[in-house]
């Protein structure tokens, strides 16, 4: 399950002739070996998509140089664009409250080598996960939310800062963020939301969707942005309930169903695949 | 495919200790074969729900007899039940407008025998379907929507009392029924509304879908009610989608969801298995 | 996601009218309350199967004096029957290997409570595993099967009745028992496979899969018969791959497979929901 | 849903560097503006595979000029390559027995025009759908299968042939074809078999899921080759079925996911999204 160093380049630019051709050749010059190619289009918005996975040894040079010398290019395209280095990873830091389904998924993803992250810290404004996270040699840190909410999330700020946090993930965080918060990292922090939005956004979602009789849950993978569960979705899926289901069931379902859409996004994200156009996502597979 | 005649008790009551053993009582004590039995309690309401299929021949007496000599029982639990013949087809009246991929689909089951009812006529605001219609020997009576819509309805309802339609299916029918009409037929009309519900009510559900950025989109089979597109659920369904697609592949694979999920559904009501609890439904399969 | 003491009754018995009635009657009489019933037969093998769930409270007696009144009816139908006691919890006796998935999802179910049973112990033939298993205060006991087979295998089976094990369940756990230890403990232990059974039985399913180029993978969880990969099947499910999956991937996917089909195999055996019928499984949800 | 012109190329070689360069750089200096492209490469066999869509009228030549020009391209690296042009309808000649729900469904989708493709005629061993294809004004030709087989699918071979077929569709063509005729036409016939392959190969699927006591059924989309039901497969897809299901519910079940795989599958073909690599596929979606 090791796998090569990899350079990935993303890309979004205005659409037109010769992208391609522009990029894969710039590649080719230097010898590189693309391991994975995908492109979109977005109609609409006249943009253009693009996503490579380089073999970092087929390359004479390092990323620093890559992205040197790949800047005239990018700026003769008017790219937004981004070089990550596979031997870098990424540092997530996860805010959770009192639920742990979601909290014990990722970390046994994390410790099984599936999950190819840095974990720096775990925040939470209860007590409760304090041993299970230490358990893995991750530092638990307690934020209060109780008392003044915008110091508090001032804190989780510094805290996100400090530990050089490259996205943050609200897995099941029973707290709504500020819109300061959402705006100093967009594009960076990632919930799960219990429904399939846009239905039954806000609280309470599985007794929204026991009382109005669907016959599916869900759940969605989004970045937050300031309009709550209304961010860019990078996944969602559904499971078959009936009936005979009680509120309690459908907790219990919903629990699978937010693990594996939230593991399933985020991977997703830390490997790059996920490119954002306004409130909506391209998600390279 | 031959099944033997069946008789299909469906009872609702308030909830109490000995329900079911009073009404297997009375069918064991005339020698009934039961061959599907289902049981349910709606805690909130405190309401019981019962299906039970029959073998007529097991029974000394015909339908009517049976009905007769239960009412009393019927009436200490305070039941609201009916007896349904499986030789008695339920009689549907499709009314669509001009796509026909749920008709053409719904007419394939029903000519298979696959869908075991009578169809007297397909009525429709266009001419577009007629050919297709009359070569299954279905009469397709068209009924003008441009002009004055209550009168138009009012034909609609005549028709269908005429035809002593026991089912109104609205097949892609591209018209919202007035209040009176549905509130003339409750449990009675049943609509594919093309979107996951509740999300995307209303018009073009596709369109909306492609805007907010989801990545399943579905189809929702439900009992019309005065409330657009907020009567009991009675089946759904969702379908994988990405950023590759465009809003005529959202229709397209849509097509496909709407078919299976009204074929479902109308399958499950056709044999009795949909009861009705308030704004939601038991669905016994 | 307190429910209330049950009693769950199950049983078989040769179809005949009339048994709902006398089973139900029999309940009644006493005053009980039927919270879930199902019923099923199997027209081939003329056999009848049914569950009853049954408040306890709603019962003047206990358990054993219902066992000691119910006999004579069961004894009448030639019922094969069991009742189960929901304060009475199941004692799982869980094998592994060197692979933790399964079993970190079974432990966090059984922490979190949703798997409401008792795990007397954890078996294994490697070690590594002992300090996960232990941080949870359950016994860790290794089993050499590096030796002699048939010693180690009767070592196991000592285990498991010296810890009054009802259900033992091999959670990845990589040997073939010996068809002795098979007929000993009939219906009572349950493995899974990682593939959708009966493709792919025996060693290295993944890779078969990949080989043969199949479009989706799946997970089996079946009672363990003296027939590798060929006893009864309680669960089954699938999931989507395309050719862009390498082997590796394979296994991915297929571990969260594993890890839902097991789990739900498993909650249905250990709320009585699965009754076998030959090679075959009812399984009452 | 009308999509403007476009060129399909499909490429497979032996793996590289440069090779999306080299291609997309040929399309960019005649200015042409691709729409979509994938890219996959096979490890194991060191294989390159790709797919472009060309927008047809930003090249300044027609499709055979095209050709042409690239033929030293693809010679230098030792390319399989084929250039296809959505002008060009593929000509479907479809086998079936008396089965017509993948006729149906099938014809409805050519009718509606979702899927593209001429159909210059159904072909039969029996008289039974002769109605239903001339109804769609397609000629219907009986081909007498109970006496000499081997003429017999000579004439298909010759009818093939003579209505100048891209590919042969067995839309439930109940009758093995010889080896002589599947390499023939190797890549170019398409069937649909009612399992899961490889569970369940040759006579009766469902009775054989039935009595292994299966938890879902499913269907294969593949190319025939000489070898029953072991070509390569291109769509599969699975249905939950349970206890209660007999072997014609599984069949009923059965029907409709063998329209849909058919369907998706033989989409895929037409669009040039599948290649073959020894007896997998690549299906660029």
């Amino acid at each position: 399950m090791t796998t090569p160093r990899r350079y990935t380049l993303t890309i979004s630019c205005p659409d037109r002739a010769g992208i391609i051709a522009a990029v894969s050749g710039f590649i080719a010059q230097h010898g590189g070996f693309i391991v994975e190619a995908s492109y979109h289009t977005e109609h609409e918005a006249q943009l253009f998509f693009m996503r490579q996975e380089i073999l970092a040894d087929s390359l004479p040079f390092d990323a620093d140089e890559f992205r040197r010398r790949f800047a005239p290019l990018a700026q003769e395209f008017a790219m937004t664009w981004q070089l990550s280095d596979s031997a870098q990873k990424k540092r997530l830091v996860v805010l959770v409250s009192t639920q742990d389904h979601c909290l014990n998924d990722l970390l046994y993803r994390w410790r099984s080598g599936e999950l190819q992250v840095d974990i720096p810290c775990v925040i939470s404004n209860h007590e409760d996960l304090r041993s299970f996270v230490e358990w893995h040699d991750i530092p638990f840190i307690h934020v209060d939310t109780q008392g003044h909410k915008a110091d508090a999330f001032e804190q989780v700020a510094t805290l996100f800062e400090h530990h050089r946090g490259d996205c943050m993930v609200l897995a099941r965080f029973m707290q709504v963020l500020p819109p300061a918060l959402c705006q100093r990292f967009p594009g960076r922090i990632i919930n799960i939301h219990h429904s399939f939005l846009p239905s039954f956004a806000g609280a309470k979602p599985y007794h929204q969707a026991y009382l109005r009789g669907v016959k599916l849950i869900g759940a969605t993978c989004h970045y937050v942005t300031e309009e709550l569960d209304d961010g860019p979705i990078i996944e969602q899926d559904t499971v078959r309930i009936d009936h005979g289901d009680s509120v309690d069931d459908l907790v219990r379902y919903g629990r699978d169903i937010e693990k594996s859409v939230l593991a399933r996004g985020l991977r997703c994200h830390v490997e790059d695949r996920v490119l954002v156009c306004g409130n909506k996502t391209i998600v390279f597979r």
